[in-house]
């Protein structure tokens, strides 16, 4: 069975090596635009080949989709009307609503599988693929009555090879919910970072302050507007409503400093602390 | 020499375990309000004996306070007063200027350095003290020229043996910066966290969906009220400045989101991604 990777960076680069790792497919055939990527995939072992997109579409059993949302919206279409009738295509994009929108009506709807597994981290890139990336993480698969059984089913062997937990929701509540699990975190880091970097422009300061809490709250900051910036697009209304829920959080915790009603910051900082019990985040 | 630790959590553990292990003083006596910390203290090797505030007092040449902001503001004028003439003491305390402040016409406030180390971790209480937690960290001394040389030597000698790097500022300076690198990623982290556990009333959802940029973001908002309140309300101007300024910077991330500006949120990502190179925080 040849897998086609299309994106060989961080999520697809994991994907195939996992892969690899359990012996899962015969041939691994990628492409990707950037040209220093696919190189590095290649000498990384991440895929036996570079093959032109068309001659990929053709050649591969699987074909995983791994780059920006913006770009699955824009090809998954096309990809789909190319492909066998038994190929199946997945998809690893971290918004779900649209990319499903934009092949809902398409006469081969059902070979594609559209899923979302949860496990990336602010560095990208082939050279930061390995493969256990995804070992123990959560992969959610939307909307997943419209797939073909047989399709759902690959798509559910390639995971479970790498140790993933499944997770069926629809489109539309994936979306809601990871605008608050993930996007929003990462809009909070960004303008955290954007924040304190204006009012530091003495580096020397910085750098004999820093240690204190700064570095986790902003390690998503670090993460790359290509990646980033589509997905907001693409999950934009949660997204807004979810940043309005914060402001109101954040203007309620200024007041109770303002007007010293000091008990109820203590009580909104154990409310908070509940994050740990309830939530068993490590 | 007798090193007297005041409060025998995290940090005051932490440096009791920093010295021993340098081999730097002799007896260690400590006392904590909290009795399972002092016993623990014990048992852990953090300090020799417990004896009660009066004694250690007197029997000690250094005196470390390290317990809340609050407590230190209460009970360092007193502590002053009752020290033997050439005895140092130094306080940890995340805020410094109200505390500068608390002894500043104190006929013995020649004999207090202003300190504060900075390597907190959300975890609290002895058991998570360890004798490399301030290694190759931060510490900034405040307005040290109001403490005498031989004390201020003392207080530099204790970092040096945990290999601490030291930097001097009034202790107005100290608490402007440090309300952005660790008071607003606090606030900014136990915003987030309440926003979250309110949207997810099932459990279930929420746990197949963490992992994404939410553990990091919210690490902070596992600290504990005891600590952070004091330290919000010790450091309350300078701290409803700089959530006023975050909230600047989220809301102008929401109008660009709102009004389709996808350029601006390109731009503002990018000098967000800017905390990668130059600050260095790994």
């Amino acid at each position: 069975m040849n897998i086609g990777i299309i994106g060989l960076g961080l999520i697809g680069g994991s994907i195939s090596l996992g892969l690899r790792k359990s012996n899962f497919g015969d041939k691994f055939i990628g492409t990707d635009y950037n040209k220093e990527n696919a190189l590095h995939a290649v000498k990384l072992g991440i895929v036996d080949e570079i093959i032109p997109l068309q001659d990929l579409i053709l050649q591969s059993s699987v074909i995983i989709l791994s780059i920006p949302v913006d770009g699955i919206e824009k090809i998954l279409p096309s990809i789909l009307h190319k492909i066998r009738s038994d190929t199946v295509i997945l998809d690893t994009g971290s918004t779900k609503y649209e990319i499903c929108n934009s092949v809902y009506s398409h006469p081969k709807r059902s070979r594609f599988v559209a899923t979302h597994p949860i496990a990336g981290i602010e560095k990208s890139g082939p050279i930061f693929a390995n493969s256990d990336l995804f070992y123990k993480k959560n992969c959610i698969f939307c909307d997943s009555e419209l797939s073909d059984p047989d399709a759902i089913s690959i798509a559910e062997k390639i995971y479970s090879v790498m140790d993933m937990r499944m997770i069926y929701l629809t489109s539309q509540e994936h979306d809601f919910y990871i605008s608050y699990i993930s996007h929003l975190p990462h809009v909070v880091s960004f303008s955290l970072a954007s924040t304190v970097l204006k009012r530091f422009k003495e580096e020397e300061i910085f750098n004999s302050m820093k240690g204190s809490g700064l570095d986790s709250t902003t390690r998503l900051a670090k993460s790359k507007p290509e990646t980033w910036l589509p997905i907001f697009i693409s999950n934009r209304n949660n997204l807004i409503q979810a940043v309005d829920i914060y402001i109101d959080h954040l203007k309620r915790f200024r007041k109770y400093l303002k007007n010293k009603e000091f008990h109820k910051i203590d009580r909104y900082i154990k409310k908070a602390n509940d994050i740990k019990e309830k939530i068993c985040i490590n």
